[in-house]
């Protein structure tokens, strides 16, 4: 792998509120692709317009984060809600993102759903179906990301939706492919984060909390701006991926 | 006046709650332009998209109806907000209801401000500024719906936008061409209602709370869909409008 | 059985909003127990008010109807939440309509968990057992409605919190004992309904979905009022109950 | 003076989001008297119960902190709503507070309005005699924390409801006797704030803006835990008032 995209969460202050350690600026110079809140799990209108200001600033390509709307479980509580009530909330967020980008001169890459309706999509086929052929419709060039072998990805192959399967640089993977959810994540090693993304950039696997390698196939790098100390994490794995020769290009 | 735009606020309802009669879907049969609210003072997106498929069965035009950020006071309250908070809130429930509008294959006519932002918009130089020019910059063509002299008008006057000024079929005028604020609207005849749009059509008159004619100019006539009976309204009105030959009909 | 309460659940509308046929004021002269909704899932500060002021003249008694946080959703939809974080959210609520109902003299007589968050608390054992065990901690008097057999009931039960059984007359029961759960209620013919209520009063019976009879026991009935035609449905009730000189009054 | 009281605003996160460098829990170490926030502004009910074991453990007597209904604008907007609906608001504020209180153990000492609130309470005549007067009806004892001469401080003088007036450690003062509101508080320096609440403690004046003492009387110190370098201007305040021999305690 010569080349490849890292992004991460932005624009996830609220308010008066900002989140993580408020370094959305500073890690922007690190990442190539940007997944910005669009208001209903965190972001508002003015964080939205910031945050793409930062971007276009930098060359981010920027992308539609769409979570479900519960601002104070911050889009980490699964809601019980028929698809076409999801996918309604989903593309209202995005044309939100779309047109505070417009004034900006900007174009939106990608779109990639947030916490729990990431993973809500990620496994109901039924969800995941109105979602993503909703948006093939829609805008059939618009970048989907997602996991590999997820309810998502399979429909978007089967459409032809384009995706950008992601590798998950601050969460544990399991045997079985699946993220290893944790409500509190844990602290982590800048160098360790590090020198797993470029092991999983050159030899396609990763260590399995079973202790056993995994083989992955990936598109993108994902480190969350909320993880603690995640600016520490972004730039060791960006200096790591630079090391080895591994260009940060958007897909 | 051969012809005369009639635009109602519609898509007012919020998850379980429906507002006025929950007439929407018979009150925009009568109707040319359907004013659809945007989410933060009423309307959610699943509202939102039964509304416009309802608009385009019809052949409604359809504009944003964006408020200010307050569910609980359906946007009658003023916030006070810098200008540059306002332009954002706007903007984001304008892309929200334009992307959920190119999802039906329809296009947005205009926008209109509702309730206290409105009144706000009309007043407030600065804010309003910031408005118009953020929109002219987006999207010259949208028509703008608004008061005649208000700091509104002014702006779009200045820079081209294309305004719809409006004359409230449903509210009082008072003799300095203002409406007369009432937080609880009384019920009104709907013939008498009809007679009075039927006069300021022909004439391009008025008469106020002080008992005197006042001349005022429009290209839109406005009844709001949460006036008590506002079906009886908008059907006597629509009738009245048509027994004079004058075409309901976009501007 | 020669008494039984009645309850529905009152003061379900929000800002401009209400909910129903907006007939609280009226429906509230056929009950005994009114669950007021407490702002979470529908309810604001003066709703709440406005609704303690009418219970206080008609002498119906009162209690807290808390909900899952989720206007949009009516507390309807079931949210993945740690126990702690809803037992918080409950007493929250419950504190709220306490002391508006403090500032007009009155007491609470009970506590009734609204929609999805009723449920949930009806299968979750740790749930069920946190929100008991603090209500018994907190007021071990004030009476806690809920269905026969439910977590809520097993623990109620266990701690000695007096627990007030339900029957709903506007629900199809099945064999299990469990309510039939539909999103859209049907509309309910009110002499069948009043029938059913005065059977189960009567005979400790009521007809299942399969087509056989249920052994029940309950201490009160329960009439949404925000079923389609829920004043008919209430009066015909109430006018059956005292036909058959069932005397409708708190538990 | 050979005390004086001395508090804060606390519990002011809301959901993953905390406020100023979320150091509340140090803070209040060196306060005796801490507002907490009740949900409309800031706050959540698990916020408000950790916020209330925190002041249980370091003996911190606990106040309602009700502020307007907005918490992207974190209260500190002015929303022009009617006395009642405020009052309504701010006692299902305090009521919500009172209750988690009481699960612990705790009695609520005073009642604080937030920001916007505080400000439109100290101004709006009527808005104020309905707050007061509704308070004094419900709990006659319970202190009311006020500008001096503000209308609330006025009505609560006249009904006899105990009022704490405060002084603004980390606010500017004009000769009017008012605070000088700025959007954006300056970062401040520890050693200057503190000799001028030791000044103002033991002279009873203050330097104003315009370079000339005014005379000031009051009961609390307030510094927000919001301004920028909080818990080295609260320390230092402290440290200062334990040198100059001025204890701090509650009113």
């Amino acid at each position: 792998m010569h080349a490849v995209d890292f992004n991460s969460d932005m624009g996830e202050s609220f308010g008066p509120w900002t989140i993580g350690d408020g370094v959305d600026s500073e890690l922007m110079a690190f990442i190539s692709s940007a997944n910005i809140a669009t208001g209903f799990h965190a972001g508002d209108p003015g964080t939205m317009r910031r945050t793409l200001e930062q971007a276009k600033q930098l060359q981010v390509a920027v992308g539609a984060h769409p979570g479900f709307r519960d601002l104070v479980g911050f889009g980490r509580r699964h809601i019980n809600a028929p698809a076409q009530e999801l996918v309604d909330d989903i593309f209202y967020q995005l044309g939100a993102l779309r047109e505070l980008a417009r004034i900006q001169g900007m174009n939106l890459q990608h779109i990639k759903p947030h916490g729990a309706l990431y993973m809500h999509l990620a496994r109901d086929e039924e969800a995941a179906r109105l979602f993503v052929q909703t948006l093939h419709q829609l805008d059939p060039a618009l970048m989907l990301y997602c996991m590999p072998n997820s309810a998502t990805w399979r429909v978007a192959q089967e459409l032809g939706q384009p995706t950008v399967r992601e590798f998950y640089a601050d969460r544990d993977y399991d045997l079985s492919g699946s993220i290893v959810f944790t409500r509190k994540v844990r602290a982590l090693d800048p160098e360790e984060v590090a020198a797993r993304v470029v092991r999983a950039c050159q030899q396609g696997k990763v260590m399995t909390v079973e202790g056993q390698d995994l083989a992955i196939e990936f598109d993108s790098i994902c480190l969350h701006s909320d993880t603690p100390g995640a600016l520490a994490l972004v730039q060791a794995t960006r200096a790591a991926l630079d090391a080895a020769g591994i260009r940060v290009a958007t897909p």
